[in-house]
């Protein structure tokens, strides 16, 4: 009965650019300190699950930067899926490579793109997650303790306490949540309803279970791919089947669906790392609350993200300002208009002229 | 009784930097227009008075520039000095070759940096004040209509009228007053004081007249000389006698001390283009406000300054920033902190390994 982790390490982040890039998304960037969010989340398992029981599961145009990212994992643990066919699928083939090397195992489904500060609580609530799926009969979630009404999260609406495990209590999932609108969301924050990291965690096979109730059509395909595991037909079968898996996300189809959700209400500060806004809000910062990646010179400059390598970069009276200066782009933007990068990126991607840029 | 123009064009600018550095001073910059300050001068001049007429003072470290800038001029009339004295020296030693050619002329002494929004009504004031100098007797001044209360500036009290001349009113000057503070400079606004943008109108041999009795001892060295003038010497003796002249300005030197002086009110737009919120002001701007030079990309993005040449610029939720984006250093800094950036570069200055920005 051992313990796994399954690393989802596709997408991109569109609103960290001109620093995420199409062919640099945002897992591999060193954002929030000095390791990239990737190497950052295999660090904080391995204390729990040892490297060779640690897959990732990536897409082909980021499987050699994740390689030489994660050298302490066997190369055999970096997934490749031959196309994008949403996290069901992801997961899903995680799962059925893990059960078939131990049918018995349990496996934790981790993002790679996301921020936790406290390593150690983290370590404690994934533990007691564990020990949830371990007794049985449940899909486990870690639920976040909401920082702040905010809009772009799920939510979990919690039920009855099912019991305590390695000293965190867990409770019965009632309902998920997507992005709420700004006045549910503050309800649902007063009520005590959780955010949604993605964070997962349940026995391989009795989540195989849940898809073949759940999602019959991603199951048969994903079976049929688990039975070449060791044959010689193994690779051709992943790249003739795999990219005709039905798009769909796990949330919607097992979490909000199923009836044996539990949750561990974690307290550790959990970021998407979403934005600019979030970085500066997150990374470390000096006296005058600059965050600040490269040589900087300022006067009267506060709350001010610097990521500038190439160049000195010199500021005088500003405040709450985002500044990127890399070799082929500048971007200079207000704190509160952080998740705009978006729009602007959505905008390049229609200009052929830009294509260099994304 | 011919008219020359006499082209002040030492001295840098620091307060535009990164863009103006002691080798690339301002008036050598192409900030308003698509013309730099310098060229814009000459151009505004050409109307008036023709190429052979007029004469730039420089220094060595920009010699070569200043005459790649001016091909229309002579290069006779690009006059090096071998060392900087300040104005007093730099206006004497341009009135001493202008009377060794005329000694009847009359001169116009400009500035190099300084920018004029409206050449037509600065030809009219100039014609004016030609006039008012020809008829002998006055150190001329053109006297701004101040667009604030500028505590930067010097103003000027007007007194009586003198007299019509070329359709404009000259009045004589009562006093000089340099950098008033916040309260006296509103006052003299009220009161109708005027700028003084430091271009003067003299008839050479009276000026000099007046330099022998205020200044005998930088009219002495500069005779010395003009004695050489046309001889063998002429260097030799420039180069001696030159860097031995005491530094004075010709504001503190002549004008403030002069009992002669009459003055022409202008209405026209004059800046001395101090720092990055006067461009911002001055130059041709777009829809939103904005002054851009080079590849911008923006979303709501107002009265903002982007000068960037070397790589696109990207600008989201920014108002009053100015960005200078050079291949060895980054600005961004908010308008209404323009005048500071003259504080960073002191700091610059005392650092050694800033040296090659400088």
């Amino acid at each position: 009965m051992s313990r796994y982790v399954s690393i989802l390490a596709g997408g991109s982040g569109t609103r960290l650019w001109p620093l995420s890039r199409s062919r640099r998304p945002k897992q591999l960037l060193a954002l929030v300190g000095d390791r990239s969010l990737i190497q950052a989340t295999v660090d904080r398992a391995l204390p729990l699950v040892p490297a060779e029981r640690i897959l990732v599961i990536t897409e082909a145009s980021h499987a050699e930067d994740v390689s030489a990212q994660l050298p302490m994992l066997p190369p055999e643990n970096i997934v490749v899926e031959p196309a994008r066919r949403g996290t069901a699928a992801a997961v899903g083939l995680g799962a059925a490579m893990i059960a078939y090397r131990d049918p018995d195992a349990t496996m934790a489904s981790l993002h790679s793109d996301a921020a936790i500060l406290d390593d150690e609580a983290f370590r404690r609530c994934l533990n007691a997650a564990f020990a949830v799926a371990e007794a049985g009969g449940w899909l486990v979630t870690l639920g976040i303790e909401p920082s702040s009404p905010h809009t772009g999260m799920g939510y979990i609406e919690l039920g009855d306490p099912i019991g305590s495990f390695e000293g965190l209590v867990a409770n019965r999932a009632v309902r998920f949540v997507e992005k709420p609108d700004s006045s549910t969301a503050q309800r649902f924050v007063q009520e005590g309803y959780v955010w949604n990291p993605g964070i997962f965690i349940w026995k391989v096979n009795f989540l195989r279970g849940q898809y073949a109730r759940l999602l019959p059509e991603i199951d048969r395909p994903l079976r049929q791919i688990a039975e070449a595991f060791g044959t010689q037909r193994e690779q051709e079968t992943l790249q003739s089947i795999y990219p005709q898996i039905p798009v769909q996300t796990i949330d919607y189809g097992i979490m909000e669906r199923a009836d044996c959700i539990a949750t561990i209400r974690s307290a550790f500060q959990w970021s998407d790392v979403g934005n600019w806004a979030e970085i500066l809000a997150l990374a470390p910062h000096d006296a005058n609350g600059n965050v600040v990646r490269g040589d900087h010179t300022q006067l009267d400059t506060h709350q001010t993200l610097v990521y500038g390598t190439e160049k000195p970069v010199f500021t005088v009276g500003l405040h709450d300002i985002v500044i990127v200066d890399l070799p082929d782009a500048l971007l200079v933007c207000s704190r509160d208009h952080a998740e705009q990068v978006k729009q602007l990126v959505e905008e390049l991607q229609h200009d052929p002229r830009r294509a260099s840029l994304l």
